[in-house]
């Protein structure tokens, strides 16, 4: 993968950034790769079309790649649009069509000023019934944290030590869009105002971290970040040519809910999350406790407390306190989010659900370096799209 | 199917003929079909983003067809966006995973103006190298014209007769766009001005079919549609269950070229039509003669001739000769675009590959009515994204 970044990639387009990425991708595979070799391509890329008013990216990057006449194909499910795509990848896989794919995604968000992101991510809601009315996602996803607070009574503190520990976590991480802790980040913003900060959270409940939509301020948010991410699949046979030691898809699973997230009977919970991970989880024959590290899709902190909870990890209205107690840094029983999740690495849109990927097999390879978790068997990856209108889990094992 | 049309559905948004097509679908499988009883749904839609300002197009489609919590991903490669999407549902089942999926496209055109359309579909072409100096499909196809009259001398009159038998066979389709042939639209446009005509060629070589990009006049271009189509793929072992008279999918292809047509060795065919359609014959283990009717994607009169040299019925440099002769019309040897194809039935993008899987159905159970051809065995659709990036092929059989 590219590093997920909000400046680093500002006079690239999106095909440079996904060429690196596949470049990267092949250069990791043990005793080589020629992307060549590619059996078909499935591109996850959010709004090619908005935001560089480009369409037919899966062509475009099949091309780039000098890897023509390959099949490609671009997937779009929102925030989920990778996810999906390693799912098409893994099905193309187990069809018998193919012995190997590319699959990964790629998200230029940068061409836009920030307003005009947040207006173009509002099209992945409902935008005759959500959008219209003023909902973008900051204000979808603090109902859902309001909704969370008043049934279980977690607290904004929680959300804010799930901020905490992705930024230790991006620390680590040299692919990360912020490679710093918040307490790191207040002191070098309060040093412009001759503030000083020995607690990072006297600088989250401060100004300096505003409000955006009650309760979530600015330090519950993702970035808005460029970036590409690829990951090479290939079937159990053909894998053992490429390496001896592959990491297996052990299950998959996908799930849609309704757009509106009125229309829910509950806000407390992501019922695609639900039932992505239990399909993933039965064809795996495993259960949630046996997952040993999860990168889960903190577009917000309250997505990441919500999803350890949808995953099985924590029971229902636990998510909160299970990070306040360090239950999922990175020495914790259940580490979550070990690259930095969207909060500190980064949210490149259609290259999330591929990055993910990406933390599975350095992971699993036990080549996470400093952020590496002590010996993992299985690790989930989980994509939502918008408030979970769509949902992809992949679990993987060593 | 809804019928294709440029002011019928102005009032509708994309979810809601995407609906009717399905609900259609649903009600033409013999023995009853519930939509809920789909594994998956892979959904075709070119530019939601620019025509609807809507992603996530696919989760939205789940919802309104009430299909959730049942997986739901769009697929986009340009004008093939379902072409792809059926691959993918095929591939989908071959995997073992679904038993029933629906697949369809659908694209809401009729927001934006002509021009705007033209400059959104031009997002399919590379946008930095071919859009940005002024090209639009018009431009890229009638180079593609010109190099083909040059090459082998072919005319525009082979051209000609191209767009009046595809609106012969447009008449004879209630779904059609233009239910009329070019001589009635001809008297019709004619009337106004106070001109009569009694041959088609004399109003299409006359000011009332302009010069486009030459040498492409109106009649050679492929109108503006919206609607959608849905069709319901199954295990053949499940199939039986719904029908005693399943249409078999008998073998699929796909392929991608360079985005930008400059960057091809020559302009005279298409190389990812070949490709995909080669795969698509070995995997069905026929050759084209075999093939008794075609839905080709002629978004320009000149794409159906290229077409029908690429896929291997007729010599290259002998399409425009065997379609002024007669062997693709409804009664020639080699039918092809029965339905009227994209001149005549309409080209709502999204939907365009989804709708040639109707004809085929409807041709291969002898139930097209007016327009049925004699006994067919075997089918070929042919899906197109811009200038060949994307070719997607599916070979059915009765």
């Amino acid at each position: 993968m590219t590093r997920f970044h909000h400046k680093e990639h500002a006079e690239k387009q999106s095909r440079e950034m996904f060429v690196e990425a596949a470049l990267e991708a092949a250069g990791s595979v043990d005793n080589g790769f020629n992307l060549k070799d590619s059996g078909a391509l499935y591109l996850g890329y959010f709004s090619s079309d908005m935001f560089e008013k480009q369409g037919h990216t899966s062509a475009l990057m099949a091309d780039a790649l000098g890897i023509n006449p390959i099949p490609a194909t671009r997937v779009e499910a929102a925030c989920a649009s990778s996810g999906a795509a390693v799912n098409m990848g893994i099905m193309a896989i187990a069809s018998g069509l193919y012995d190997v794919v590319l699959v990964g995604g790629v998200e230029k968000m940068r061409t836009l000023g920030t307003g005009e992101v947040t207006d173009t991510l509002a099209m992945a809601a409902d935008v005759s019934y959500e959008a219209a009315v003023g909902f973008t996602f900051p204000g979808l996803y603090a109902a859902i944290a309001a909704a969370h607070f008043d049934r279980y009574g977690s607290t904004w503190e929680q959300l804010a030590d799930v901020a905490i520990k992705n930024h230790e976590n991006g620390k680590l991480n040299p692919k990360a869009q912020y490679q710093e802790s918040i307490l790191e980040i207040a002191n070098k913003i309060g040093k412009r105002k001759g503030l000083e900060f020995d607690d990072p959270m006297d600088f989250l409940t401060s100004d300096l971290n505003p409000m955006v939509a009650d309760p979530l301020r600015l330090f519950d948010c993702c970035p808005i970040s460029d970036g590409a991410a690829v990951a090479i699949l290939a079937s159990e046979k053909v894998a053992k040519k490429y390496t001896d030691t592959p990491v297996y898809v052990a299950g998959i699973g996908q799930a849609s809910d309704t757009m509106a997230l009125h229309d829910r009977p509950e806000l407390t919970s992501l019922t695609a999350s639900k039932v992505a991970s239990k399909q993933a989880y039965e064809m795996a024959r495993i259960k949630p406790k046996d997952i040993n590290l999860a990168c889960v899709h903190d577009c917000f902190t309250i997505a990441e407390v919500v999803a350890s909870e949808d995953l099985g990890f924590f029971e229902p209205g636990m998510g909160g306190k299970a990070a306040s107690e360090g239950r999922t840094s990175l020495s914790g029983d259940k580490p979550i989010n070990t690259d930095g999740g969207l909060k500190a690495k980064g949210h490149p849109v259609g290259a999330t659900g591929a990055g993910m990927v990406v933390e599975m097999f350095k992971q699993l390879r036990g080549q996470a370096g400093e952020r590496q978790v002590s010996d993992p068997v299985y690790g989930l990856a989980h994509n939502v799209g918008a408030t979970g209108g769509t949902v992809t889990v992949q679990v993987y094992r060593r």
